[in-house]
């Protein structure tokens, strides 16, 4: 039951679905089937054989801090190493730094793929693939001479320093401070917390992006800036510490460090006191990949239910033996362990859908300054991270389920998928701020225009595929959520004027709402894309599989739309009722 | 941050709505405010002082074999000790045996607090009790004699052998023996895994209950009977030894043991052959006893989140600042965080009302021999089961939500309680079958005449108010809700004779559609007991949150049943359209 990287679907998605050699973006005529399974296949290989094993090996030794520095679990350094070899970790990164110069939806795909083996693992090359792309944006000539072919090679990692004991989402609160000195560095003194690959013992150097406030810079969130700080500076030790490697309910082979900066020599990366505006930059990749763990997560939790399901003799088929030589059937035979596995398979597929598609509005966005792009996948973004995560999370639990008594065991790999997945609804942005920026922010942005082209999208799915009888089971679903969703922005234009606690009492539900019609969004357009590659003698078994499992999803899932308008049309009064003091 | 047993809660139920000094059930009339209050202080003051400390300590140390012997955490013997010196362990047991003869609710609502402080270190009463209970109804007079009082105060513990490494819910699969020999004894073989207090070091001796096959009995379960195997008999060791301690999720404290019997000397208890009859016998209480756990640990959960939001300083209140003297407001002001918040309290509220009425029927049931109770409460069993370890769990992440990072972080208390709430999704029948329990079998029981009970008493819960506005937001909800209930019974009715998977593929649905009625009917009740109780001059503080937390659960939870019966009435087809090897 070893991880398998599902390449015919992904596959399935560049081509039939987002039909990349045909597309517009630049670099993406490259990138034929071949070339993608190539990839693809190469990097599904690394998970099987080098980051898979390793999973319940990190989560059972978990890292350590020892005299000051952060031992990552039995042979973690070596398959970093394999990966950092193969040009895994420098796919997407620009050619004159050492990368390969491919798409951002290609990384997307790879990235998958090691996430289902090894969650912990990659999170050290996914917070240098941060520090990379920060420095790429906002840092001068030197600064990406200097530090982007390290990062890009993964010689050096990087890290992203936000939160403090007291503050995490509130930055405004931010206690951390950069003093200038006369050579034009800083001198940074504060304590940052829940530091992912604050430090370990893989790279020869770890390159800290750090928020400080800045002389100068007023209040609240104004006054902060963004600053390198090194680790080493040549072969030198900069003022900067390991106060703790916290032990955590998940991803324990990922060292999540206090970080104490004491005097530490930095340097600023982009204007001064414009810090955040240089965070928010990276923010759309960041949450995009923490979506995407989301599933990843998942695909890898179901894969192992999903065999555990067949192999496992438990009762009997209600409708007679389907194994009438064996002492009993088959789990999978169940209806109840059927559904199960069918919500998880149908999530995943929606959900990889939705991710490659925000990575290829992101080339869009970056590769051709595509305004419209950038506005639509900041609306999804929301969506990709927060609604992935929480349903991640919970098909992970369903899988677990599947194993019975021996899915709490942790000799077996279903309790790691939990408590590793549990992780994403939290970082990057907890769920409940994605769902505050979604309705409180994003779908106003630009005088809402976004929202509306997304609902143009849909009705343009919906419409255009009434002759063909077979569609009709997605269209028609896929129309009456978009209907409450519409209905729900409805209620908040009417309602959160004048109380905008009636608006963010159905956040949560909205995120959840829009995320549905999202994955309907997606289903319909693979069953479209499947028909065709039916109708065009395509590979029988798979196509009628996806189309199956599609209308699983719309018969079973999209009715939660309708659940979470009336939630939402409730409004805040019965939310708000109750003071603070009597909870 | 410490847990609190919520007595006035608790109260509240007993007195206002079971109303339990006026009722017919022998021993009820005893109970009156004074006296249960007294117990519920005791018992929630060694929850908060002895037990609740302890908790965390379990979790971290959990429990080692050691030369064949299993050593619980620091300090489980001595609280353990203070449990049974306090006589909190017979409270329901039998005069005779050395117990104070209480009504099984009253246990129930002492249990509650225990399990809410220290859920891991409670098992080896609560399997204890289960031993007691059986031996009590199937015991000979001489095995009463012998075991109970050593049983009631826990000077010996007790376990339920059922499961073997092949074999969990399929016990027709079992393979352990049972031979019987000269004297009348038996030599009992076999594997048993996932014993909960299976060895430990705070008894004298433990008891296990072991289901084994012995000659005769024929196929599949008919063959099984109930053997008594103690570690100790005299001071000789039985052939009874420890294989190992599972490494789990969480419960660490409870010593989850592979068992291993070689020809260990065992006596029948009961009848021959009709071991699995007598199971049956403890199953309501042992599943009611899981479903408390389900919410008693959400409670727990739930005190720590609402603390955390009112304590930590994060953003401001979209309305104005709330506390404007400080850096910031604290999370409880945030509509979305006071969504969680009452998720998590109407939920626990309800689920404790649900638990506290199926432990007073199960008293009518046992106490005045009345069959209608017996046949209720087997209904309602798998939703009490079922549904609220379901959503206790659910809460419980929803709870460590609210602690943001930290709450992942295991030096606060947000992931024990989340690791601790899952396994009773699994254990004593995992939560696929009580869906199963109930929809191929207590639905139809007795002709249906339960369900149909139900139904009147839900009917006459709606119609009993309509003079009272203020009842108009419960009876409505809960009218609606019953309606889409009905209407999935007559789509079970109407579909399952011909293809039973078109029933069972909307189980676990029904499940959860059954227990949101039940808590709208708990509710409903509760809203017209506050009622009641605050125009006769009760505490309006308490009176009124109680009444807007449940026009919360109505408004917010209850429309989930439509969602339970879309996907009912989309039967079978989805579900199961693939073949077993397309997953």
């Amino acid at each position: 039951m070893t991880y398998r990287a599902p390449v015919q679907d992904m596959q399935f998605l560049l081509h039939q679905v987002l039909q990349i050699s045909t597309s517009d973006i630049p670099g993406y005529a490259d990138l034929d089937e071949g070339f993608t399974a190539a990839v693809l296949e190469e990097a599904g290989k690394i998970a099987t054989d080098v980051l898979a094993p390793l999973n319940a090996v990190g989560d059972a030794e978990g890292c350590t801090l020892e005299n000051g520095v952060v031992r990552t679990p039995k042979g973690f350094k070596a398959a970093f190493n394999a990966l950092r070899d193969g040009g895994w970790t420098a796919l997407d990164c620009a050619p004159e730094f050492g990368g390969q110069g491919l798409p951002y939806l290609i990384h997307s795909a790879v990235n998958e793929a090691l996430v289902s083996a090894n969650m912990a693992l990659n999170m050290y090359q996914g917070l240098t693939h941060g520090a990379y792309s920060a420095i790429a944006v906002h840092g001068s000539a030197e600064q990406k001479a200097m530090y982007l072919p390290k990062l890009a090679s993964c010689e050096w990692t990087g890290t992203m320093n936000l939160t403090e004991p007291h503050c995490g989402t509130d930055l405004g609160l931010m206690r951390t401070r950069a003093e200038p000195q006369a050579d034009g560095s800083y001198k940074v003194t504060g304590t940052k917390i829940f530091i992912s690959a604050g430090d370990h013992d893989m790279a020869d150097n770890i390159i800290h992006l750090v928020l400080a406030k800045a002389p100068g810079g007023g209040e609240g969130t104004k006054g902060i800036s963004l600053f390198i700080v090194p680790k080493l500076i040549g072969d030198a030790r900069n003022g900067v510490s390991v106060g703790k490697v916290e032990h955590k309910m998940g991803i324990h082979g990922s060292a999540t460090c206090v970080m104490n900066f004491d005097g530490a020599t930095g340097w600023l990366l982009g204007d001064l006191h414009k810090g955040m505006r240089a965070m928010f930059t990276m923010m759309n990749e960041a949450r995009l990949g923490v979506g995407l763990q989301g599933y990843a997560v998942a695909e890898a939790a179901y894969q192992a239910a999903a065999g555990y399901a067949r192999d496992r003799l438990q009762g009997r088929a209600i409708t007679g033996a389907a194994n009438p030589q064996g002492p009993a059937d088959p789990l999978i035979v169940h209806p109840d362990i059927r559904r199960s596995l069918m919500d998880q398979r149908s999530f995943v597929e929606g959900a990889r859908a939705l991710t490659y598609w925000g990575a290829s509005l992101i080339d869009r966005a970056h590769r051709m300054g595509d305004a419209a792009s950038d506005g639509l996948v900041s609306l999804l973004i929301p969506v990709i991270k927060g609604f992935q995560t929480d349903m991640g999370f919970q098909m992970a639990v369903q899988a677990q389920q599947v194993w019975g008594g021996h899915g709490y065991i942790e000799d077996n790999p279903a309790s790691q998928f939990v408590r590793d997945a549990r992780i994403a609804m939290i970082y990057e942005g907890a769920n409940g701020v994605q769902a505050l920026d979604l309705v409180g922010r994003k779908l106003t942005q630009d005088g809402g225009k976004h929202v509306l082209a997304f609902f143009d999208m849909v009705k343009a799915e919906c419409t255009g595929h009434d002759a063909d009888p077979r569609m009709e089971p997605f269209t028609k679903a896929l129309k009456a959520a978009s209907k409450q969703m519409q209905a729900a922005g409805m209620f908040f234009m009417a309602n959160g004027m004048k109380n905008p606690n009636a608006a963010l009492a159905g956040s949560s539900d909205f995120l959840h709402l829009m995320g549905h019609v999202c994955m309907g969004l997606m289903w319909t357009r693979m069953a479209r894309a499947a028909l065709t590659a039916l109708d065009a003698g395509g590979d029988a078994g798979f196509l009628q599989a996806k189309l199956a499992t599609g209308r699983y999803y719309m018969a079973r899932q999209l009715p939660a739309c309708g659940l979470h308008l009336a939630r939402i049309e409730t409004g805040a009064e019965t939310v708000m009722a109750l003071e603070p003091q009597a909870f």
